[in-house]
C-alpha cells in the first residue's frame, strides 16, 4: 500500500485486522452507492471520500418503494470475547452479494471511548469487515458527538432551572437524567456539582454514563423521522417532583434544540465491506440498558433499496433478538424475515464449563455440556416464530470432529447448522449460509410476534421473559424497583414494553452460571424510565454504565507515524 | 429559497442575517476550490458539498509555495456587541476580489455551547458572512468535538494514573488540567470527582471549563503540522508534584492518543462568503486565557493559495493585535503586511461615556471624548510598526456629522479613516477600504517586531505590555502569581511569551474605566503556564472560563419547522 505522499509504508507486521483494512483500497463512496444502490451523488452528504450520510430529503422519496427481507443475526451467550455476530453479519453481505442478491448490511457505529481503554476497534474482523475502519473507530461522521451534546444539553437546562428558581419544583434529588462523554473515565461515575459560593447554586449529586448509553442514542436509534424524533426527545423523564409527578424535556422546552443539535445525526452512514458492498454503520445503543441495535432509520433505508439486509442485535438471542423483537419490531412493526444464530465452539465450550484459557483446545466433553446454551437461545428464536439457521463461526485452529459434531446435533434438533469461514476468507467463507439463507426467504414468511401484549402490567412483562425465554422459576423485585415500577405505570407508562439489563453471560443475574440454568429467580435491582425510547429498563444484578480505563490504557501506545497514519488503535 | 424538498419557504420576517444567508445560494465548494484556489477534488475532503478541509498531503504539497501578504484586522475597544471586526474581515476579502486581488479570508470556528445561551451566530452579518451560516454554528467539521474528547482523554489518563497507584507522585491537590465540554453549563465550574466508595479512587475538587478555553484549543491554533502539534500536546503540564517539579502529559505517555484524536481536525476548513470568495474558518481559542486567533494551519494554507489573506485577531488591538504579533507571530515568525482598525459611532461614544441605550442616538461629546480610546489603539499597532487603515464600520442610522468628525480627527492624527458599509452592501460597502488597503500592500512591507525579548523575565514582559501599551505605571502581582511565575520559570519556561487575560472593554482590568485610561495598576490575580501553547497566562480581574445559560436559554426557542429548518438558532 501506498500512503497519501505517495510513499511506500512496509506491510503491518501478521494478518491483524487493521493490517488486513489497510490492504484492501477501498472505493470512493459516491459512485458505489450510484452503481450499487441508485442513489445519485446529491442524494448523499460526503464525509471524506469515504464515508456518506443519506440526506433526509433522499429517506423521505424512500418511503414509496416495497422493502426489502430483513435478516437478523443473533447469538448463543458469548465468551467475554463474542463470537462473531458482526463479522459474521459481514460475510453473509458478502457472501449473498456474490450469488447476484443484492444485499446491505446494517451494524452499530462502535463507541470512540473504550478504543482507549483496550485495544481493539469494533468494525468486524479479518476479511470481514467494513471500512473506512480507522474512521469508523474514531469521530466518523459525528453522530456520538452529537448525542452527547443533545444529551448534555438537556442537563445544562435542567440544572440552570434549578439555579433561576425552579419554577417547576423539581426535587433535586430525585433528578434521573446524568451528563454523558464518550470516554471510560471513571472518575466522572459519581460527582457533585454546582459547588461553591454562589447562593443560587443547587448543589447535588449525580454523574456521567458513558455516551451510547444515553437515552438520546437509543431514541435517535428508535425514530422514525425527525418529527418522531423531536416528540420523543421530548417525553424524556429528568426528574421527579415530591408528589410523585414527572419532569419532562418538553417541560424544560429543551426538545426542540436537542433536535436541531440531531438533525444530521439522524441521517444513515453509509460506508462499504472490504468487497465493497453497502454497510450502513449507523446508531449505538448499550445493548443491556438499552436495546443494542442500529437505528431504525438505517434499517429502513437498506430495506428500500437491497433485496436483502443483514443485521445484528447485541449479545445473544435472550438480549440482543428479544429486544429487536419486543422493542424496535413492536414500536416500528418490523420483523425479521429469517434469522442467524452465531454460535462457536470456543462459546459451546466456555458455557460447558471450560476455562477461559482453555477455549482453544478441543474438549468434547466442554462442547457437548455447552450445546444445552445453544438449544436455549434456538428455543428463544423459535418461540418467537423463527427457525433460524445456525452459522458456526470457524476459528483457526478449530477442530474437524467438533465441528462435525456440533453439526450433527443441529440435525437432532431439526435444525441445520452450516460452518462459516469468512473471517479468513471473506464473502467466499460464507457462500453455504448464504445459500441456506435464501432458501429460507425462498419459503414462506414467518409470523413473527413479540412476547407479550402492551396492555400486561410491566412486572408481568418481565415475568414472562424470565420464565419463557431464561428458564427461570419468577422474579424478585426490590423495594425500589417495586416502587419505581408503581411509579411508572402511574405516570401513565405502564403499556410500554420492558428493556432487561442484565450479563450477556447467563440466562440468570449472575455472570458465573453459565450454560442453562433452570430454577433460578431473577432479581430486578432497579427500574429506569426511558420514556422518550419507549421502554422500561429494569437493572439485574451491576451494570456499569461508565467503563473505566485499565492500568495500562491503550492510548499510552497510540501515535502518529511519518507518514501520519495512526498505530495503536485497533 | 426553496427547501430541499423543493417546497417554497416563505422568506423570513426581516433582513436578519439569517435570512439574508437563506436567500443567498453558496456555490458546491469543491468546484469553488478549484476554479479559486486550483486545488483538486483530491486535494480536499469534503464534509458535505459546501464545506471541504485541506487533506494532511495538500498542506505538505503547498509549503514551496510564496506567500501572499497578510492584512490582520483589529479593532478599538468594543461594546458589549463587539464591533464588527469578522463582517469587516469579510467584506474587505470580497471588495478585495472584486478589484481582481485573489483573497481570501481567515477566521475563527464559533462555539457550539453559547448559541444555546444568547440567540446569535458567529460567522459575520448582513452581507459580510460566510456560509453555511448553520452548519459553522453548530458541529461544522466537529474540530471543537474532538479538542473536547483529546483534552478529556488527558483527564481520563491522568485520573486513572491516580486511580492505579500514582507512580508519578502528582499531587492530588495540585492537578491544573481541568475537563471541557462545549456546552454553558455552569453547574459544572466546580465540581467533586471519584466520590463513591472504592478505596482506589482519589475523590478531588475539579471543573469543566468550555472547549474554546482548552489549551489543545491554543495548541492547534499554533501546530506547525502533525508532528509538532504532537510535541506541543506533549508538553503540557498537567499537575505539580509536592517539590515544585511539573507533571506533563508526555509522562503520562498521553500525546500520541491524543493527536490521533486531532489529526484530522488539524486540517483547516475551507468554506466561502456570499459573495463566494474562499473563506478558510478554522480553530476558536478564546482572547483572553488564550491568543484568539484562527488557525496557523489556516492562515500558512490561505497564504500559499491567495495574494492577499485577511485574517483578524479577537478583541481589541491591546488583545487581539498584541497576541498575534508577540505570541503567534513570534512562535511562527510569520507578521502582518497591513492592518485594518474597526472602529464604530457606537464604540466611541460607549467609550466616552454615553450609556449602552444611547449608542444610537448622535451624541458629539460622547464621541468626542471616546475618539481618545481609538487614538490609543492606533497608537499600539503603530509600536509594532503597522500603520493600520481605520475601518469605521456604518451602522444603519449611524450620522453623517459624526462620521466627517472621525475622518477629519483621522486627518488630525495622519491616520486614514474609511467608511465602511459591508453589513449593508457586501462587498461593494468595503471598496474604498479595499483601495487603500491594496495602496498599503503596494507600498515597502512595514518592519513588525514583537514588543519585547524572550529573555526578558515574565513578570517584566507583563510589566512591558501593561506600561507600553495600556497605559498603566506598573503592575501588581498577587502573592499566588509571584510564586506561579517563579515556579513557571524555575521549571524552565521563562522564556514564554505572556497572554493576558482582562476584560476587553478598558485598557485596565476594570471593565468600567471605558476610554483610555492612565495612571493605574494592573493587578495579576493568578497566572497559568500553557507550556504547549507556549505561552504563560496571567489573569487580572475575573475571567469566566465556562459560561452559564441565563434565565431564558435561547434553547428554549429553537426547532425544526416541517421541512426540517431550523428556527431561532441564529
Amino acid at each position: 500500500m501506498t500512503t497519501p505522499h505517495g510513499l511506500a509504508l512496509a506491510a503491518a507486521p501478521d494478518d491483524s485486522d487493521l493490517a488486513i483494512a489497510r490492504a484492501t483500497p477501498l472505493r470512493p463512496i459516491l459512485p458505489l452507492a450510484e452503481q450499487r444502490l441508485g442513489l445519485a451523488a446529491e442524494a448523499l452528504i460526503p464525509y471524506g471520500h469515504q464515508i456518506a450520510k443519506l440526506s433526509h430529503a433522499t429517506l423521505a422519496s424512500l418511503g414509496e418503494r416495497p422493502p426489502g427481507r430483513l435478516v437478523l443475526v443473533s447469538a448463543m451467550s458469548p465468551t467475554p470475547a463474542g463470537e462473531g455476530k458482526t463479522t459474521t453479519s459481514v460475510g453473509l453481505c458478502d457472501a449473498l452479494n456474490r450469488r447476484g442478491v443484492s444485499t446491505a448490511v446494517c451494524l452499530r457505529e462502535p463507541s470512540l471511548g473504550p478504543c482507549f481503554g483496550l485495544k481493539g476497534g469494533a468494525a468486524g474482523g479479518g476479511r470481514a469487515q467494513v471500512g473506512p475502519m480507522e474512521a469508523i473507530n474514531l469521530h466518523f461522521t459525528g453522530d456520538f458527538h452529537a448525542i452527547t451534546a443533545a444529551h448534555n444539553l438537556l442537563a445544562a437546562l435542567l440544572d440552570n432551572h434549578l439555579y433561576w428558581g425552579n419554577a417547576l419544583a423539581i426535587d433535586p434529588e430525585r433528578v434521573v437524567w446524568t451528563r454523558v462523554l464518550d470516554m471510560n473515565d471513571r472518575a466522572l461515575r459519581r460527582i457533585e456539582i454546582a459547588r461553591g459560593t454562589d447562593p443560587r447554586a443547587v448543589p447535588r449529586e449525580t454523574g456521567f454514563e458513558i455516551t451510547a448509553a444515553s437515552e438520546v442514542m437509543a431514541i435517535l436509534c428508535l425514530a422514525e423521522d425527525l418529527d418522531d424524533l423531536e416528540r420523543r426527545l421530548g417525553r424524556i423523564v429528568v426528574a421527579w417532583r415530591r408528589d410523585d409527578t414527572p419532569v419532562t424535556a418538553a417541560d424544560l422546552e429543551a426538545q426542540g434544540a436537542m433536535a436541531v443539535l440531531l438533525k444530521d445525526a439522524l441521517q444513515p452512514n453509509l460506508v462499504q465491506t472490504l468487497e465493497h458492498n453497502p454497510a450502513f454503520v449507523h446508531g449505538g445503543p448499550f445493548g443491556n440498558i438499552a436495546h443494542g441495535c442500529n437505528s431504525l432509520a438505517a434499517t429502513r433505508a437498506a430495506l428500500a433499496l437491497s433485496e436483502v439486509v443483514i443485521t445484528e442485535a447485541g449479545f445473544g438471542a435472550d438480549l440482543g433478538a428479544e429486544k429487536f423483537i419486543d422493542i424496535k419490531g413492536r414500536q416500528a412493526g418490523l420483523y425479521p424475515d429469517a434469522a442467524v444464530l452465531v454460535a462457536t465452539l470456543r462459546a459451546l465450550k466456555y458455557h460447558g464449563g471450560a476455562s477461559r484459557e482453555a477455549l482453544g483446545e478441543p474438549d468434547v466433553a466442554a462442547l457437548e455440556a455447552g450445546l444445552a446454551n445453544l438449544d436455549r437461545h434456538l428455543s428463544i428464536l423459535r418461540r418467537f416464530g423463527l427457525e433460524p439457521v445456525v452459522a458456526l463461526n470457524v476459528f483457526a485452529g478449530d477442530s474437524a470432529a467438533e465441528l462435525a459434531r456440533v453439526e450433527a446435533h443441529g440435525r437432532d434438533l431439526g435444525a441445520t447448522v452450516v460452518t462459516c469461514r469468512h473471517w479468513a476468507e471473506g464473502g467466499a467463507g460464507a457462500e453455504a449460509l448464504a445459500a441456506e439463507v435464501v432458501s429460507r426467504l425462498q419459503g414462506e414468511a414467518p409470523r413473527v410476534v413479540p412476547l407479550y401484549g402492551d396492555d400486561l402490567p410491566l412486572a408481568e412483562k418481565l415475568e414472562c421473559i424470565a420464565r419463557e425465554l431464561y428458564g427461570a422459576v419468577g422474579i424478585d423485585l426490590s423495594p425500589a424497583a417495586r416502587e419505581q415500577l408503581a411509579r411508572f405505570t402511574a405516570a401513565g407508562h405502564g403499556h410500554l414494553p420492558v428493556c432487561i439489563a442484565k450479563t450477556p453471560f447467563s440466562f440468570s443475574d449472575d455472570p458465573r452460571r453459565l450454560g442453562a440454568p433452570e430454577g433460578h429467580r431473577l432479581t430486578v435491582r432497579e427500574a429506569r424510565l426511558s420514556a422518550g425510547a419507549g421502554f422500561v429498563v429494569a437493572l439485574c444484578g451491576e451494570i456499569m454504565t461508565l467503563p473505566g480505563l485499565p492500568r495500562e490504557p491503550a492510548a499510552q501506545g497510540m501515535g502518529l507515524d511519518a507518514w501520519g497514519e495512526i498505530s495503536g488503535l485497533c
